[in-house]
């Protein structure tokens, strides 16, 4: 995998991570809120629970998705918009994992009619948070949990200036249409058309006005936002390729998909603290340096003081060296990842490595530390 | 899940089945080889092997495709093409698990090229499996390790009827029609369009023309070999709807997603023996009702005697129940699967279930079989 030159950029891609600092925070500068149907039934899975409540590693699809809109800061509000049974569940997730963005509206009942219900509610002062009518609306689907705030900003940018604005994907198959006695009629030439995706994103005018003057036969069996948009206000969506993460979980195998890629971006960087010692120190070069040969990000920094206490709130594993034989770094470490309540959203690692050698003070603790260990990873 | 009334026809469907008294047999009466082109490099995995060589539960991804074409009776030969560079890996992996219908070629500089050679080398003699050239020829891709006889049989019986036939599935996006700048154009109605899938069938006849006759062109940037089919031989192929397990694995989220079938379905049934001691039959019984509720198949039979020996080359999980203490009869159950070798292809799961109560013979050995069950399992 190609390392970019600003590892900011890369955190922003990652599951939980907060992308301080991207350069998306400069050119997002208007309101954008978010709207996303969870109300499918999952039918394609073969599983009971819909699949925006399926866990992965533990925590709720939709949960992940809801996050990665919430940790973008120049958005507003995501409207959530659910069947009517599954209003408390939602409401129950959104509570747990402290989504503070997040307002719950019961849907409609297709697709179009949610959506709408849910651009609505973006309207009504109970449902807005800060400044009201938002100038975007993204549009996008609680089964792809891992949109970036790059594809975001791209998306809101482009539905300000044009109207509206729609991801797209290169088509994995041949396209071909098909003659009503199921025979091949002919095939499409591929590099001319396109898979649409998700986000998708209008002013809210465009968005409000397409929901007005659309037909009941279009909120029934529409499909296509775009096509609304196109139709009912004249405007000819910006399309922009995405990545292919964007794929929508659809099938019980998807599942296992996005939690593979889950465990990845989680275990993919990791943040050591050395104290002052120079031997800590040294290790955790030797350490970085094989990180880097694996493709992995290791930042060093001493302690969680000042402004090295934002790795709390990005970072998921924890390396702390200790030189002193002595247990109250880890302690101090555990005791500040409790506080954030880091690991209510993923698992957080912490490995404690415990350093000693002729040139450093013994140890006189030895024994009594591996119930001291369990002791702590209790809680 | 539903249950087939018949379960010949939901062990098809598992991989590493044996598909005896499939309805399939009865109906391809003709002979059939299949075509599959497996030089892809992979580049969209992210992965430095290509994706047909990568593992799966440690067996490479192209093993289990070739596998799902092998245990089908009225397959002759597969002719697997490969990049010259993976010549000998491919050679390997067909030796090692015994592939005795797969024959390795050298492939061309680009799919179709690959494919014609594979239709190419089905008519010369060294690579002819019995019965010389086949009636129909099947081509499928190394990367979709999920097809299953029914479908097989389906097109099949249709390319043999019609020329060429083709496997379909819904499109899962709205495909659209962008303008030269980047904007949308129109949507297509997804209802007459279809994903253009594989497996794909032609009359050896149809196939072989269909590349005698195109072009360089066609040959270098084409992809759809049912449009050579409609162009060159003018036969429109018929299209059948297949189960979204075809799915090709693409990314490397695909390779977990295609791990999470294969464990799935390698845990959905099980086979006990009990010997004949009725209470031995009536604790099977009773592990029968359990496995129905969870949607799990678990057949009943004293021994592996008669024909009862094909649960072996059928089955991954056995449970053994042994009601005299004695380890005997586990250990010829070990020895035989060990003579069928099956772990070659698949993890072997033995369970071995220790009978003991006041009405049966007490037991001696107690202390001395924990030594003796880790000696079992260490070959
Ligand atoms: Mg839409
Ligand atoms: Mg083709």
């Amino acid at each position: 995998m190609e390392r970019p030159a600003d590892p900011g950029a890369s955190l922003a891609r990652l599951p939980g991570k907060d992308p301080h600092n991207n350069p998306g925070d400069v050119s997002v500068d208007f309101p954008v809120s978010v709207v996303l149907p969870a109300g499918g039934t999952g039918e394609r899975t073969g599983l009971q629970t819909p699949k925006q409540f399926c866990g992965l590693m533990g925590r709720p699809l939709i949960s992940y998705t809801a996050q990665a809109f919430e940790r973008v800061s120049w958005i507003q509000c995501v409207v959530v918009v659910v069947a009517t049974e599954s209003l408390a569940l939602m409401r129950d997730i959104a509570q747990r994992y402290r989504h503070s963005k997040v307002r719950v509206v019961p849907g409609g009942s297709t697709r179009h009619r949610s959506i709408r219900r849910g651009v609505q509610a973006l309207r009504e002062p109970e449902e807005q948070v800060g400044a009201g009518t938002p100038k975007v609306v993204i549009i996008h689907d609680a089964v792809r949990p891992f949109v970036d705030e790059d594809m975001l900003s791209k998306i809101a940018m482009a539905a300000k200036e044009h109207g509206a604005a729609g991801a797209i994907r290169p088509l994995v198959s041949t396209v071909i249409a098909t003659t009503s006695e199921g025979y091949l009629d002919h095939s499409l030439e591929r590099a001319k058309y396109r898979a649409s995706e998700m986000p998708q994103g209008f002013t809210y005018e465009v968005i409000h006005q397409a929901y007005q003057k659309c037909t009941d036969y279009d909120l029934d069996y529409g499909t296509e936002c775009l096509h609304l948009a196109l139709q009912y206000c004249g405007t000819n969506a910006k399309l922009i390729e995405g990545p292919p993460t964007l794929w929508k979980v659809t099938y019980k195998r998807d599942l296992a998909a996005a939690e593979s890629i889950i465990k990845e971006s989680l275990s993919q960087s990791s943040c050591v603290l050395t104290g002052d010692c120079p031997s800590a120190l040294s290790l955790a070069a030797s350490l970085q340096k094989a990180f880097t040969t694996q493709h992995m990000d290791l930042d060093i920094i001493p302690n969680l003081q000042g402004d090295h206490a934002n790795y709390l709130l990005k970072e998921w594993n924890f390396i702390q060296i200790s030189v002193n034989g002595s247990l109250s770094e880890v302690k101090a470490l555990l005791a500040s990842l409790q506080a954030a309540e880091r690991a209510l959203l993923n698992p957080v690692v912490v490995v404690w490595v415990h350093l000693s050698g002729a040139d450093l003070p013994s140890i006189g603790e030895t024994a009594t530390e591996p119930a001291a260990i369990s002791d702590l990873a209790s809680p």
